[in-house]
């Protein structure tokens, strides 16, 4: 038994901040395994977190982080098919953002290759969220128009891969700049200038909607008949300047809410999807975190990393991401410690 | 040119009534052909329709109808696949309860076998709508747990064939009546008395929604994490004693709207389905045709018969339906006028 390190989110709100607190490490039960942690991936959740804004967060002060990649260092009496020294990933419920990880064996995928360990920690949380999106909610279909709104961030690589690899051939990939027309385009959709997105210019069968707010309605009427709108939450907040608790609730106000009989009108469908609420679901997780590894080993799924940082500049990786400027996923880099 | 006779709906309301009217038949179009029709279907929109319920209706007096089948009297210049003589079903926007039927050929499906004519006019609507709502939107899968709340009804016979036909083994059918549970089994579904339907002592992957009212909210309720319902409509209303517009209003004020945030901590989507729109759209709705006429022909799909009225017996023929007490499709016999 050793110690190790963990940021920890203090005083949640506007003077949110992050310390590297020294902990003892906890004997394992029986199902779980101990992973000494090289990446940990950052995601829109954890800079909700940060400002207080996540209902579901556990109380402050705690570690938040739903991502890692890594190598055993102990495994439980009972678990199977992990063994010391296997590189892994994980997705994890809280407690990413730390040195040391314990898990149940089920939310940990054994790399059989020799992938990089830090695009595995970058595929948990978008590789679930595009797998359920897309394989389990929208069950997309080779002949499918695909609307993608955060083509270029870590999600959207991941989602464009999967349309891909489901055989699909018309991507449209969304952006408020033109600058990432070329890197949307090398993953393989067709950029479309934000403000140029409209009906009936461009109309799709299934929308993948990350943006939230009044985008919810003029992505839907983008829809095709028989078409669907899978949503993923409202990280439009975060292009608005001040991510204020105010302005979070205005943003979730202007979601309207949805006229069955509209819907009946328009012959359309809509989804929401929130991953973190299915760690309520070992079986659903299990199956999709398999289907994921899978194709990520295989290299037909390429999470793209923005940057590196060291466990001692937490606040500006979370400065990075909140600012909505990245260009694939911001790690932690234990290494660096 | 000959003469046909008619069953025209006049003021619509709560006086509505029908007349057979006398008509003199108009020439044809180069895509359209002409239908000696045998039997026509009744469908839930032609109840709302007499009452002045449904807001698509032409201006009356009109004729109602969406389905029919008969044989071809007429082929227009440009028509290919169409024959004299040959043995029809269409799929049609208004006009069906009529004895002889125009229309442009991409809604007509020949019938290659000698399948009966009875059984032909009561697949197009339902068969439309199970397609789209089970194979179209919902996407069912084998795996999935299916519910269907009008299992015992024309619909619900067309839909369980559907699942069967897509390799679903688990197939609740719901009934608000008991003596309808041999019927429900000998379809192929497993028989829930609606009082008894409810989250979490049932659950499933898809739902099938005709009732709405507050059966959105229930309904909902026993939707699995990743699962999707299809809302149909209102048939709920029909068993509420009056049919009047007061009433139909209140039912549809009770359909809550749906909150996008509801319906991502859920993890759920809801769809919305009208067939009648979809025949602004001929290449799905020809496509769909298709496809229920071929599973029908290889009795696939065995539509259930009610009982054929006469067409001097209209009004008799809709009281039936209005009352939801069917176990299958109300018809109009051409040959009994």
């Amino acid at each position: 038994m050793g110690k190790y390190q963990q940021i920890q989110l203090f005083s949640p709100g506007k003077r949110g901040q992050f310390k590297l607190v020294s902990l003892d490490s906890r004997p394992l039960k029986s199902d779980e395994v101990r992973i000494k942690v090289h990446f940990s991936g950052l995601n829109f959740a954890d800079v909700m977190m940060r400002l207080g804004l996540y209902p579901d967060a556990p109380k402050a002060p705690f570690c938040p982080g739903y991502e890692v990649s890594g190598e055993i260092c102990e495994v439980g009496t009972e678990v199977i098919g992990l063994s010391l020294g296997d590189r892994v990933l994980a997705g994890l419920h809280f407690g990413g953002h730390s040195q040391e990880v314990v898990a149940p064996a089920w939310q940990v995928r054994k790399l059989e290759s020799e992938v990089s360990l830090e695009l595995a920690a970058s595929l948990p949380v978008s590789g679930l969220t595009a797998d359920f999106a897309l394989g389990e909610m929208a069950r997309v279909r080779s002949q499918d128009v695909v609307m993608i709104d955060c083509a270029s961030g870590a999600l959207g690589a991941i989602l464009i891969g999967l349309c891909k690899e489901a055989g699909v051939t018309q991507i449209f990939g969304l952006t408020s700049k033109e600058s990432k027309f070329s890197e949307i385009e090398k993953r393989g959709a067709r950029p479309v200038l934000y403000q140029g997105w409209c009906a009936p210019k461009y109309s799709a069968d299934v929308i993948i909607n990350s943006r939230g707010g009044e985008t919810l309605l003029t992505h839907r009427q983008s829809l095709r008949p028989l078409g669907r709108m899978v949503c993923l939450g409202a990280s439009h907040m975060v292009g608005k300047g001040s991510l204020s608790y105010i302005n979070v609730i205005r943003e979730f106000l202007s979601m309207k809410k949805i006229g069955p009989i509209d819907l009946m009108n328009e012959n359309r469908g809509v989804f929401g999807l929130n991953v973190l609420k299915l760690f309520e679901k070992p079986e659903l997780l299990k199956a999709s975190l398999e289907r994921i590894s899978k194709l990520f080993e295989e290299g037909k799924l390429s999470p793209v990393v923005d940057q590196a940082f060291s466990p001692h500049e937490a606040t500006v990786a979370w400065d990075k991401l909140a600012q909505g400027k990245t260009m694939g996923k911001v790690l932690i880099d234990w290494s660096q410690l």
